[in-house]
């Protein structure tokens, strides 16, 4: 049997749309053999640069990677670049194309713009990972929530997964939408209606009564200052029209799971006392995305 | 004989205050193992992962430990947080949660506010070692002014150290306080009015020109600006009143030394002249700070 | 045979200025040999510690460095310092020392004055490479620079280079200047009067239509904020005048390099057609950043 050598592209990971359920499934499978493995650390990529290239801070999210990236035994540089003095999509190129000049074996990148990813990643001779592009996606995040979803139920095929808050803007909903269906997942949104997403046509979205019965909820970070003349004035306002309440956990299924990407926003979508509650996985996911994130650092970097 | 397993409250360092004679002995006497020995890095902390998280910027303190970790060998991840960000106590907490939740095995922890590290400790399953929290302690530095009393005169019993400066505001101050006493070092607090302690209301203030009969002149660094509305009006009155200028320094004691928490204000709390002068640690409590910190972060990962 | 033990600021690298050409060929022949080195990582200075000392931002700068000292196995330690804090030389040199004090075995510094590092080289105990002071010199840069001229060329003696731009605030220009004469090239500056250098009387300036017909056109970045009252009101003008146009570099003779040291301003100091036009050598000149910041680690800490 042969095995065709990866190219650049397939050891990217730019986006999980267009992915299939196999692939998702081999990244899953690599996640739970690190999750598994009780060495701290090994040495499988001994010698190998990895540069965590951060256009938008993100301190908990480069520290998940380079827990990951270190795990492995990568060789690990940060780069974090002021939101000022990269603002054109052509300055991300130039920096990127600088270090992949100075010897980095695979990046990681997190960029404010959406849509420049693809371009920039084609000119490139080295992996790209995106740990968040715009309102695009988020890749490594939808992974880690299908992780969990799939360690608590078994398998993610035939979930209901309603996912709520500012879809408009969120990567998290996005890369979530494809995947989850990829693998057999019912999706569903809730948001008002300013914070309804226009590029995704056939999504589906319920009231929150209804997405109270879902396996999954899923809560997403609301930043009330992107929404200035909407109809939501207050977090408080917010909290009682889409908040995921006490109240409202309640009357979810015993069965269900909460969750969230992180950093919450306690008492505004979510209330504090079930960030940590018995159905809450929000910090098991954080747990997780080490795992994930080694399955797909490892992937980058396989010849 | 048998060797109780050490509980996370016990491998953590959060103050000095209540802390035996015995135990601060134990911990100079492993800094000075590390002091004497002759290899610049070992193996002992391999494959562990410290996370130094400064919720407080400071560039020198976090070198510090960063130079301790690495010198045992361990896997060293740099968290900072601007203050914006992370205002509340709360916020804190999540973070930390967060980072122990990706696999960290000790935390270097630096915090604004005081009195919210004994909570947060109690809540995360990790050792956690105070770098400064608000002007309640600081005690790694104590210890490394410990160690450098005691290898100047043999012991800190006895001796008469007096801490002239900004006692208010100093977390230097108060973990010294503690740890000199519990020692059986006699402390003394030199301060004008407006930056008395009332919090340690045992505490026995003495002149300037008491002071400088000490054993050990430990200047504090002052920030002016915290003061606004004292009656110290500008840095040169401060000098004049509470600095260690060249003339006062000539009447201390001969076999007497200089220190200071460092980074000094030159030519307010202390002259130019006298900050390398031969009577002055100054220097010498840096290179200290790094043993120090190897034994109490080796500490925090026995088992 | 007796080899005589390097002292400290023959260790050092504070600038090319009067550096001998064999001096600067032993440089860049042990850049030739990490060049041609196959293993991505040594552990030549394992346990050695160098510290990336920034008191001016340069992530592409340290970046380079830090690549180079990990790819020599290295422990490596960053240190930014926000120009409000350090603003004083003294302070600077305070730092310096308290780095020193903790342990580091090298520096890597890089300043905002001019002028003060000579003086600070000779008050620490460690071996300090100069990454830019000021508008004084970066000598690691020119000595890249003259390592991919004589890559391309086979030897830099004879050589004409035409260096284009802001002289005035240019440390490229400079260290270039001392180092490209040493090596028996012949240096040619093209600049509008108000970016001249007057420290450098005995520059040649030549017109830009001569510095089109050196063998090596080497372009500065412009920062036009630092001439509001000169001649040149625009980007635009500035381009018409003295920037690398497409017609231009038509001009160039056929066997001509273009170089620059990055970032560049696209279609202000260089058109963006040029940037990795076939006579570009600016991405191989990053890369060659590696391996001669390796030679010059190696030689600070060879003993």
């Amino acid at each position: 049997m042969i095995m065709a050598v990866p190219t650049l592209s397939q050891r990217s990971l730019l986006g999980l749309k267009g992915m299939s359920a196999h692939e998702l499934t081999s990244i899953l499978d690599r996640a739970a053999y690190w999750d598994a493995h009780t060495e701290k650390q090994v040495s499988v990529l001994q010698s190998k640069f990895v540069a965590n290239m951060f256009f938008e801070n993100s301190t908990r999210t480069r520290f998940s990677f380079e827990m990951a990236e270190k795990r492995l035994g990568a060789e690990v540089l940060n780069f974090t670049a002021a939101a000022s003095s990269v603002e054109k999509g052509e300055s991300i190129y130039d920096t990127v194309r600088t270090l992949e000049s100075m010897g980095i074996d695979a990046g990681i990148i997190r960029l404010k713009p959406a849509g420049v990813l693809q371009e920039l990643a084609a000119k490139v001779g080295v992996p790209l990972i995106n740990a968040g592009d715009g309102n695009n996606e988020h890749p490594t995040q939808a992974l880690l929530d299908l992780y969990t979803m799939r360690s608590h139920f078994g398998e993610v095929k035939g979930l209901h997964v309603a996912i709520i808050g500012d879809i408009l803007h969120s990567r998290v909903a996005r890369s979530n939408y494809w995947a989850l269906q990829a693998l057999g997942a019912k999706v569903s949104f809730c948001a008002p209606d300013n914070m309804k997403a226009e590029d995704l046509p056939d999504a589906h979205y319920i009231s929150m009564e209804e997405a109270l019965q879902a396996d999954v909820v899923m809560m997403l970070r609301v930043q009330l200052e992107r929404h200035a003349t909407g109809m939501l004035k207050s977090a408080e306002d917010y909290r009682l029209q889409y908040g995921l309440t006490e109240e409202r956990a309640a009357r979810m299924k015993k069965h269900a799971i909460i969750m969230h990407p992180a950093p919450v926003n306690r008492n505004v979508e979510i209330d504090d006392a079930l960030v940590e509650s018995a159905q809450s996985k929000i910090f098991t996911q954080m747990q997780n995305g080490v795992p994930v994130r080694m399955s797909v650092i490892e992937r980058a970097l396989r010849n």
